[in-house]
């Protein structure tokens, strides 16, 4: 186990009829925001209606930028700074999922920091000195962005995508509510669901040893996933088996379950590639990526996959063939996907080799090496794109 | 799962020689301050030393107040007050274990509010206006105080012992160095053990039901208890098990395992009276009375001492018998206790019935009921001290 700080500030407001309450939660803080939010959704469920009357209830003044896209754009960002300097706003509230709240860390960034926003996020070790406090109503469970130091941005001008972390911008409080998610599209919760099994996975799969207690804690969270998937498909307002997902979804990200590790994060940044160069839902692409990195390599840390593949997946066969025990757990964890309606190939989803090797090349602009389970070069990382094929 | 609020700011500093950087901990909140200690175990272990090198390094100016004993006297908290009133100390630093801790926390809502103190530990409902802040050097796994929102003190004149719960008194920060606990003698490791996994299975026996998520952190976290105890006790040097035994102590108590959930607690209350009245340790009462909780109660919710058995015990007897399902996991949960050297049965430490029906009495003054898994009377609570006997 390494030595660590473990800091996570954030209040959590779990439960059914939470966000009722947003705007005593926001006026602890501010009383002129940036009411930052998506596409049409809150629109639709009465989420936009009820956060708005409850601003207004608590005496807070919002500015509106909505527009998010999924991998939130660094050309909205900009905007939203603007915004919040040209209005002297001091708070920024997310309304949504993931890239929301993605996009509403980089504003609060942007507006505390000098120069190009940018430049923080090509250069992880840029130190930042400060940023907006953000709040957050999830609407999605998914990226755990509600209660995490970290943030991705697409630059839509070099088509990268890329991620700053800072205990700054983790944010002062979530609103949490299950019933939220009932009206989400199934794919969209399937998504969701495989982004917190990846989350799980790429800490779980880690170089350090002696990590028993957060290795049983991340078994604990994946058997989560793996049992409330399904479930949430099959019965979209089962209340308990939405809260199950909105809570791991958050503890998986909240750093907890990342003490005294390292995570490995190679399959989230070749995912990241692939949703860059393609229409596709990182949830989807991780459910690709997965299977293909960890058939390049468990035979790295053999006993690791083993305890994954028991513990997790049940998988109790003898010991003396770790492949096939190893097989076996694949097997299971890409019939997961398949049941939760998630590809497990590139040509799942019709992609071939056009672009593999501009993916593994672009993969590594400004790291060089990527992965701690195994350390990948860009090699590695087109084998991995191929075994995915 | 219920509606929860959690937040847990406290900030974490985990590893070897953390405490040499307490002094620059403590500085960011005051430079004169309250050290508050037990007994000499800190003086032998050199703790001592380089708390105050450190603190004398970062110019933080300390009145010590030391001689906090096992189940810590209101008399000594009183003492504390009134340092801190003539002094003027606006912040507690508490080296040791939860007792001091606890008496640290108590002496931090002396200080910041009005009326007598002890007022406030029999009166849950009495609002306590704010604390001092209170800082942490962790030397003994168990109780979870340093990071927990209470505290448990003793008046030694009734030999009642009351809690207090507010998140004012969670500790700004808690350092816990694994090495420190290394010249532990082995059955203060033990009842330390002891007191963690009890922590968790107070959460664990719940009248709540959908808390799968939190079931399985909390299996977890008993898991780890099991596995590194007595490793603990045969390798006292070998720094991961020590590692793993402070963090999961820590996180058994930190609220997130409680989330969506009540807990039990009619187990810690009986033991309270227990070692209010005889001179005996906490976790060393809580395997006398866990087993006889657990026979007594079973029947109330049978499906989760199932699953308990089960995933912690690994128990997988027919369901046809579950009385004999349950009697294996109590065989075993015991066999643990008795290897941890701990003490089972209240003949094992030479008490009798000469006292059961008063402290089922007093266990319930102030109460009424007790318990939440099954609420208990005062004649339940006689039945189970003598099933202990």
């Amino acid at each position: 186990m390494l030595n660590f700080h473990f800091y996570n500030p954030a209040q959590i407001y779990f439960g059914k009829g939470m966000e009722d309450h947003v705007g005593e939660y926001v006026s602890q803080y501010s009383n002129q925001i940036l009411l930052h939010y998506g596409g049409g959704s809150i629109f639709k469920n009465g989420v936009y209606d009820r956060v708005t009357a409850s601003l207004r209830k608590a005496g807070v003044r919002f500015v509106e930028l909505g527009g998010v896209q999924p991998n939130p754009r660094l050309s909205l960002v900009r905007a939203g700074i603007q915004l919040c300097d040209e209005n002297n706003l001091d708070f920024i509230l997310a309304v949504g999922g993931g890239s929301t709240i993605d996009s509403a860390k980089a504003i609060a960034v942007g507006v505390q920091n000098p120069g190009d926003l940018w430049d923080y996020y090509m250069d992880p070790e840029k130190p930042i000195r400060g940023a907006l406090p953000v709040g957050v109503v999830l609407t999605i469970p998914a990226t755990g962005s509600e209660s995490s130091p970290s943030s991705v941005i697409t630059n839509e001008a070099n088509n990268l995508k890329r991620s700053i972390a800072s205990p700054k911008i983790i944010p002062k409080f979530a609103v949490l509510n299950p019933e939220i998610t009932y009206t989400m599209p199934k794919y969209q919760i399937a998504c969701g669901a495989s982004d917190i099994l990846s989350h799980l996975m790429e800490r779980y799969f880690t170089p350090v040893d002696h990590v028993d207690f957060t290795d049983r804690l991340l078994e604990a969270s994946m058997r989560t996933v793996l049992d409330n998937g399904p479930l949430a498909l099959q019965n979209p307002t089962d209340y308990h088996v939405r809260a199950e997902l909105m809570w791991v979804g958050t503890v998986a990200h909240n750093g907890l379950l990342n003490t005294g590790r390292i995570g490995d994060w190679a399959t989230h940044h070749m995912e990241h590639e692939l949703s860059g160069m393609y229409d596709i839902a990182h949830g989807a692409g991780l459910s690709i990526m997965t299977p293909a990195w960890m058939r390049y390599v468990y035979r790295e840390n053999v006993g690791k996959f083993i305890q994954f593949s028991r513990r997790v997946f049940g998988v109790e066969y003898p010991l003396d063939d770790p492949r096939a025990l190893v097989e076996e757990m694949l097997f299971r964890l890409e019939t997961w996907y398949r049941r939760m309606g998630l590809p497990v190939r590139l040509s799942d989803v019709g992609i071939g080799t056009e672009h593999l090797e501009e993916m593994a090349r672009r993969c590594m602009l400004g790291r060089g090496k990527d992965g701690h389970f195994k350390v990948l070069t860009e090699t590695d990382v087109l084998r991995i794109y191929e075994l995915a094929l």
